[in-house]
C-alpha cells in the first residue's frame, strides 16, 4: 500500500510531540470551560464561552481527522477502543442542541470530554486498563455480596415495610437502605426505629454488617493477593535469574561429566 | 450394587448441562418472584405470583428427587452438606402456610430459596467454604475483642446508666451502644452527653476506640498473612521446583562421586 | 531446696487440668455476675448476687494462694507479670467497700476481674503479648501524628475559638474535635460552621484529613510489613532449608576437591 | 580552609548531646507555650507567656547561629533543606508583630515552631522523607481520581444546582460535596434531597462511591506493593546471600574445571 505525501505529513504531525502537548492543552482548557459553565455568568461571557465550546469541538474534530488520515490502514483505527471512544465523544459534541430539552443533554455530553484526558495520557490509559482487568476476578465475590444484600432486602421489605415505607417500602428501596447501613451512615436511626416495634431486630442489622464486612474484607485481600502474584510472576520472568530447576539441571550435567570421567579412567586402568 | 435403567437415566439427567442451566434459571426466577412480592400488587397478580410460587416449589421438589434418585448410594446424598441444605429449604417451602401467622413465616422461608444460588454454582460454594475456613482462625481475636467490649459495656452500664437509660440501661444495651461507637456512627453525640456529667469521660471513648481499632487491625493483618501463607504453601507444592535441600543433596552426590574418582586414581598411582 | 509434701500436693493441684477448668468456669461465672448487676434487680436478688460476689472473691483468693504455695521459688512468682496482675485484682476485690463512695469504685474494680480471662487462657496471653510488641514500633508514626494533631488544634483554637467555644475553646477541646473530624463523624457540620465566617477554612479540614489519612495508611502498612518480616524470619529458621550461601559453600568445596584431583593427576603425568 | 578556635568550639557544642537535649527541651516547652496561649489567661500570665515567647525566640536564634557558625563550609548549611526550614521559622518569629492584624499572623507563625520537633529528631525526619518519597508514585492514581471527581462535580453542578445551591451551586462547591459523599458523612441526606426531584439520581451517588472506593483501594494496594518491593530489594542487597545467577556461575566454573580435567586425562591416555 502506498502512502500519499499528504498522509505522510499527517503521520508526522500525529507523532509530533508539540502536537500532542497542544491537544492535551486544549483538553485541559475544555475541562476548565466545563467548570466555568457551572457558575452564574454574565450574558456576554455566556456567549463567549459558547463560542469557545464550538472552537474546542472544531479542534477536537480536526485532531481526530488528522489521526484518522495519518493511519496507514483505516481498519486498524477502529480496532483501538480509545479511538472509538474519542470519535463518539467528538461526534456527540457535533449534534445540534438548539432545542431546550436537547441543550441540557448536550451540556452533559460535553462534560465527558474531560475523559479524553485519560485517552490522551498513556499512563492513565495503562492505569485504567489494569483497574478494569482486576474487575472480573471480583465477579463471584460481588455475586455473593449481591445475594446477601438481596436476601436481607427481601426480609427487610417483608418485615419492616409497615414501619417505614420510605426505607423498606419495596425491595429496591430496601437495597438502597442496606447499602446505607453498610456505609454506617445513620444506621442506628434505621435500627432504633425498627427496634421500637421488633426489639430483636438488632440481630438483623448486626448479622448483615458482619456478613458484608467479612465478605468485603475477603474481596480486598483477594485483590491484594492477586496483584501481588501477578507482580511476582512478572518479576520472575524479568529478572532473568535461573530457577532452581535450571540449577538442578546444571548439577545433573556435572554428574554426567564426572561419570564419563570415571569411565574413562576405569577403562584405562 | 446394580443400578436400574431408571436410575441410570436419572444419573444422566443429573449431570446434564441443560438440566443444570434450567435449575439455575428457575432459582433466578424464584429470586425475582421473591422481589416482586415486596411490591404492592393488584389482587390478580398476587394470585398469579402465588401460583408461580407453588410451581417453583414443585420444580425444586422434582429436582431434588431426581438428584436423590440419581445417587448410587443413598447414604452419600446426605453426607453432602449442600444436599441437606437444599432439602431443608424445599421441605420448608412444602409446609402448609394457610393460617395468617404461619403465612408470614412461610414468606420468610421462601426468601431463603435465593440461597440455593450458592449451592448450585460451584464457584460460590468454593468461595463460601474458604470464607468459613478463615473464621475459626479469628476465634481468639474475636474472644479478646468481646472481652474488651464486655468490660467497657459493664463500666458504661455502671457509670452512665443514670444519664441515658436508652443507651446505657443495662449491659446488653451498652454493648449495642459500644458497637455503634466502634462504627463511628454519631459517637460524639453519645460522648458529649456523658461529658456534660463526667467531663473526663472522653477517656472512656477514646481508649475504647483505640483498643478496638488496634485489635481489629491485627485481625485483618492476621487474615491477610494466613491467606498468603496458605497460598505460598500451595504454590510451593504446585510449581514442582526442587527445594534448596534437594539441590544440596545433589551437590553431596557430586562430592561422593569425586571422592570415588580420587580414590580410584590414588589406588592406581 | 526441699519441697514439703504439702507444697508438692499444691504443685500437683496447680497443674491439674480439672482445677484449671474450674477456675475458668468461676471467671466466666464472675463475668456473668458483673453483667447481671447492671440490670435493675429485686432486692432479694441483689443480696444473693452480693453473696455470690464474695464467694467468687474467696475462690479467687484461694486459687492465688494455691498457685503461690505451689511455686517452688517464691521469688519467681512475682517475676511473672500475669501473677502480679492476678494478685492486684484479687487484693483490690478484698478491700472493704462499705462506704457509699468507695462502693462505687469497688464495683468498678470487680469488673476488671473479667480481665483474668486473658491471664488464664494461654492463647489470649500470647495474642496480647504480640499486640503489645507491635506498639513500640509505631512510636514515631504516633508521635508524628500527634504533632500534626497538635499544630492543627493550636491553629483551630486560635482562629475558630470565637466561632464555637464548645468545639474550639482551647487546645484540649480542639484536639477532641479534630479526632472527631478524623473519624468523619459529622465533620461537615463543623466545617460549614467555620466556612460561614472564613470561606476558605475547608483547606484546613481537607489538608488535615489528607495528612492524617496518609500517616494512618503508612502506619497500617508499617505494621503489616513488620509482622510479615517477623513471620518470614521465623519461617526461614524453622523450615531448615540450607541458605543459598550454604549451597555456595558446598560448591566451593567441590571446586577444591576437583583442583586437588587435577593436581594429583598432573603430578602423576 | 582553616577553622578558627571559636568555630571549633561551636562545632563541639553543636555535636554535644547535652546541647541537643536542651534544644529538644526548649522545643517541647515552646509547644506547651503554644498550647497554653489557647486558654483564657489572666492578664499577668499573658504578659509572662509573651515574655517566655520572646525568650524561646532568642534561644532558637542563638541555636541556629551556633549551628551556622559551627558549619565548616557556609554554603553546605543552606544545602540542607531542614536548615532552611529552621531558619525560616526562626526569622518569621523575629518579625515585629505589634499591629493587631499582624499580631494574629505572628501567633499563627509561632505555632509552626512545633514543626521543629520533626527537624530536630532524626527518626521523624527519616519518616517524613519516606512518606514524601511515596507521594509521587501516587501521582497518576490521584490524577485519575481528580478526573472522576471533576466529571461528577460538573454533572452535579449542572443537574442539581437548582435543587440545593449550597451543595451544588458551582463546581467548587460540588467538589466539596462529593468529598463529603466519599467520606460517607450524611451522604444519604444529600441523596434523598435530589432523589425527591430525580428518583434515579441514586445511580449518580452509587456509581461515584463505587468508582472512588475502587480507585482508592487500588491506590492503597499500590502503596503497599511499592513499599514491599523496596523492602525486598533492600533486603536482597543487605543479607549478602549469593543470587541464583551467582550459584549458576559457580557451577559453570566447576564444569570448565572438569572439562579441563578430562582433556588432561584424554591427552595422557
Amino acid at each position: 500500500m502506498e502512502t500519499t505525501s499528504l498522509q505522510k505529513s499527517f503521520m508526522k504531525l500525529r507523532s509530533n510531540k508539540a502536537f500532542e502537548l497542544f491537544v492535551i492543552g486544549v483538553i485541559i482548557f475544555s475541562a476548565l470551560v466545563v467548570g466555568i459553565k457551572t457558575y452564574d455568568l454574565p450574558k456576554g461571557l455566556v456567549l463567549f464561552v459558547g463560542w469557545l465550546d464550538n472552537l474546542i469541538t472544531a479542534i477536537f474534530l480536526a485532531e481526530i481527522l488528522i489521526r484518522f488520515a495519518g493511519e496507514e490502514q483505516k481498519r486498524n483505527f477502529f480496532k483501538n477502543g480509545w479511538n472509538i471512544f474519542d470519535t463518539i465523544i467528538v461526534v456527540a459534541s457535533l449534534m445540534p442542541v438548539e432545542e431546550s430539552d436537547m441543550a441540557f443533554i448536550g451540556r452533559l455530553l460535553r462534560i465527558f470530554r474531560v475523559l479524553r484526558m485519560i485517552s490522551i495520557i498513556p499512563e492513565l490509559r495503562l492505569l485504567l486498563n489494569s483497574l478494569l482487568k482486576a474487575l472480573p476476578q471480583l465477579g463471584y465475590v460481588m455475586l455473593l455480596m449481591f445475594i446477601i444484600f438481596y436476601i436481607y432486602a427481601a426480609i427487610g421489605a417483608t418485615v419492616f415495610a409497615h414501619i417505614n415505607e420510605e426505607l423498606w417500602g419495596d425491595i429496591a428501596i430496601s437495597l438502597l437502605t442496606l447499602f446505607r447501613v453498610m456505609t454506617f451512615e445513620d444506621w442506628t436511626d434505621v435500627m432504633y426505629e425498627t427496634m421500637a416495634v421488633y426489639p430483636l431486630s438488632w440481630t438483623f442489622y448486626l448479622s448483615f454488617i458482619f456478613l458484608t464486612a467479612f465478605a468485603f474484607l475477603n474481596m480486598v485481600i483477594g485483590i491484594i493477593l492477586n496483584v501481588m502474584e501477578n507482580e511476582q510472576a512478572e518479576q520472575k520472568h524479568e529478572d532473568g535469574e535461573p530457577s532452581r530447576a535450571e540449577l538442578s539441571d546444571e548439577i545433573s550435567e556435572l554428574k554426567a561429566m564426572i561419570i564419563e570421567l570415571k569411565e574413562l579412567q576405569t577403562k584405562r586402568s
